[in-house]
């Protein structure tokens, strides 16, 4: 027996005049989420609590059986994992930007001209980095997309309680990191971390891609701005916790970082993007093949486009993108045998709100054993009168490890 | 977008036979209420948690977004805030009651003669109170209605670990207070208050007042017996936890002292009783104005006559109450745009029980985009079949900022 949870990422929504009151998903034509509905049991759920907001990483943490609240502290650990960095209990981790500082240490530009292509260059050159006083520290960089990167630092005596360096505004010098408690392993951090900054503008300045960028009239990547201090907490695998052999399949650095962290395999995907232009057709073929052929026994899946479209309050884009996951995905996840399957959403993106809302998220449950109940629609109002009635992100593992008789009995 | 929590102090029922097993609020004619139900989400609510029996404070704490077993330490706290006294974290409060001491300590009388008037002049008084060997503790008493009083001790190593002065049955003396833990501060405490109770007999058994009560052959109030020691609790203002400007809207001292110790405006009204023979429309008139006219975007209401009327087991003024409030209040309140509206009670008084119960009672929520589900009936039977399914006083704080777009995101 396998067990998936399938995430559509930022599924759910509020109602919509323009869809006569109706939300995105009930608008939407989707006969084969329907059809699972009809087969499965239904409900509402809270990935965090009622009205809590969810992050799409803290939603997906509570859902996989993590209190977000205990491990979540901060991005910096998840977006290093997302972007591949094998991160160990104890390390603190930053999301950084490259940026553009003049000679007075003024950045000029947050984003270093929005940067695409030589980023890996120049952090194989950071990854030389040494800080004077303090070479017990380990420090890892690793480029994101775009401007975007990650700093690990690894040693015995270090903090994740320290502020942030970025400005927010261009035109101001980085912000002197400081400490935010009173430790000396705050202490220590801080003075390392503004050590670090100014030492990545002497080491990447004349850099070659920089060099290159100047003479083209582009901003340099010049200096790195660590922002996002988290420390890489100790937690039971979930595989471990709940005695699976798992994977993950997930368009995203985000997700892909929660699945590593839990540690799940990862399944690379090709041509999938996290938006509504993503290949859904790999996507379904990946999870058929994972289901039928690998020796993963629960799969955490996640779909992006929603979510984007959500964001972007694009509501046509929205439904369009819904009802081709119904056709493409659904109507072969749900042919799928011998395995308990878990739809629902990490969170809301209402099209009004064009961002995470609290409103809980339909979801539904099918399999050989549960208790169907008389829903037929998959959607947040048909739902609402389902067996499951509301739970939360919290209880997923446990209902879905029952169901397919991995768990234990508590007591006698 | 303004947010209101419209709390009916002890709505909530159980099926009575002379209404043909309806409760008290569904047998009741409430177009209003009903019609808020037809457009909005209803659901069930557990104050503090299925079962529990709430006190109003305790239910307005939970719902308020406190966690009441946390900051809950005794009645004397919100009993003193209730009154008027400015309470600080630290400070020891007690409920009092003014009583009638023979000259041999023998309590002849606990509510001394149910004393009405002349209490603030004993209190004045009272309150030059020093006691030997503790002359930085700073005690302060502040008369409440009729016999009761409260006390407030201030300074440093005290606690809210003593036991009762009350004697409970009259023709004792008053209890010696012990201190209920190990602690010198508890032992100090219990010090100071048996000291105290003894003074308070010194100082006011002459105390003009009395002397006229004795002439006129009425019990003097010739001794102060405190109980309900509870420590003030350092708790985040709600203005500051959730980025609001609040009101309480309240006809008691007990929902007014929870206003004020979550740092709420406290809004006086003229007129209001907390029975059923309250100024509706002053209420009314007052919630309009607040909503209309005034900076706060966030109010607590509490209107309480159906809690009396609960409380005598009196069900035809219960009904009749409920009908008058939505005939005055609701008839206005539905008409009130760019508003979320939160209406509940605080806990259920079935008129069976002639107190509160732990039965849960029905939520509605108003407002631009709420999914509105099919319940047209606002009552403990329908909303159980209402999109929100069955929710805790904790949710409602966050349910409403996620509504009106004060929340924040917890994580990416």
């Amino acid at each position: 027996m396998k067990g998936i949870i399938l995430v559509m990422d930022g599924m759910g929504g509020r109602p919509l005049k323009e869809f006569n009151n109706q939300t995105t998903l009930q608008a939407a034509k989707t006969p084969n989420m329907d059809k699972m509905a009809e087969r499965g049991i239904t409900g509402l759920m809270d990935p965090i609590a009622p009205g809590i907001i969810p992050g799409s990483d803290t939603a997906h943490l509570s859902i996989l059986g993590y209190n977000p609240y205990e491990v979540y502290t901060g991005r910096g650990p998840f977006e290093a994992s997302g972007v591949g960095v094998d991160v160990i209990p104890g390390d603190i981790a930053f999301r950084c930007n490259f940026s553009t500082s003049d000679e007075d240490g003024i950045i000029t530009d947050r984003r270093a001209g929005r940067i695409r292509d030589g980023t890996d260059e120049i952090v194989a050159t950071l990854n030389t980095m040494k800080i004077e006083g303090y070479e017990d520290i380990q420090i890892i960089f690793k480029e994101s997309t775009g401007h975007r990167a990650v700093l690990v630092l690894r040693g015995e005596g270090l903090s994740g309680k320290v502020s942030d360096a970025d400005p927010k505004v261009e035109g101001n010098k980085a912000k002197e990191v400081k400490a935010l408690d009173a430790s000396p392993e705050a202490e220590k951090t801080a003075d390392i971390l503004n050590k670090l900054v100014a030492k990545s503008y002497e080491m990447i300045k004349d850099h070659p891609v920089n060099l290159k960028r100047i003479e083209e009239g582009e901003a340099p990547a010049n200096i790195i701005i660590p922002r996002g201090a988290g420390e890489v907490p100790e937690v039971e695998l979930i595989n471990d916790k709940y005695e699976v052999n798992s994977a993950c399949i997930a368009e995203t650095g985000l997700i892909m970082g929660i699945g590593r962290f839990a540690g799940m395999d990862i399944i690379e995907m090709e041509g999938v993007t996290g938006g509504t232009d993503t290949n859904l057709e790999n996507i379904r073929d990946t999870i058929i093949d994972q289901v039928n052929n690998s020796e993963h026994d629960f799969l955490l899946i996640n779909i992006d486009g929603a979510d984007e479209a959500g964001h972007d309050g694009d509501a046509k884009e929205k439904l369009k993108f819904i009802e081709k996951v119904d056709e493409v995905v659904m109507k072969e996840v749900l042919k799928l045998e011998n395995s308990y399957i878990f739809l629902t959403a990490d969170h809301s993106t209402p099209i009004s709100v064009k961002n995470h809302s609290g409103d809980p998220v339909p979801v539904l449950i099918n399999g050989p054993e549960v208790r169907v109940d008389d829903v037929c629609e998959y959607n947040e109002y048909a739902v609402a009168k389902g067996g499951l009635c509301r739970i939360r992100g919290a209880d997923v593992m446990n209902i879905l490890t029952d169901l397919m008789g991995y768990a234990h009995k508590f007591g006698a």
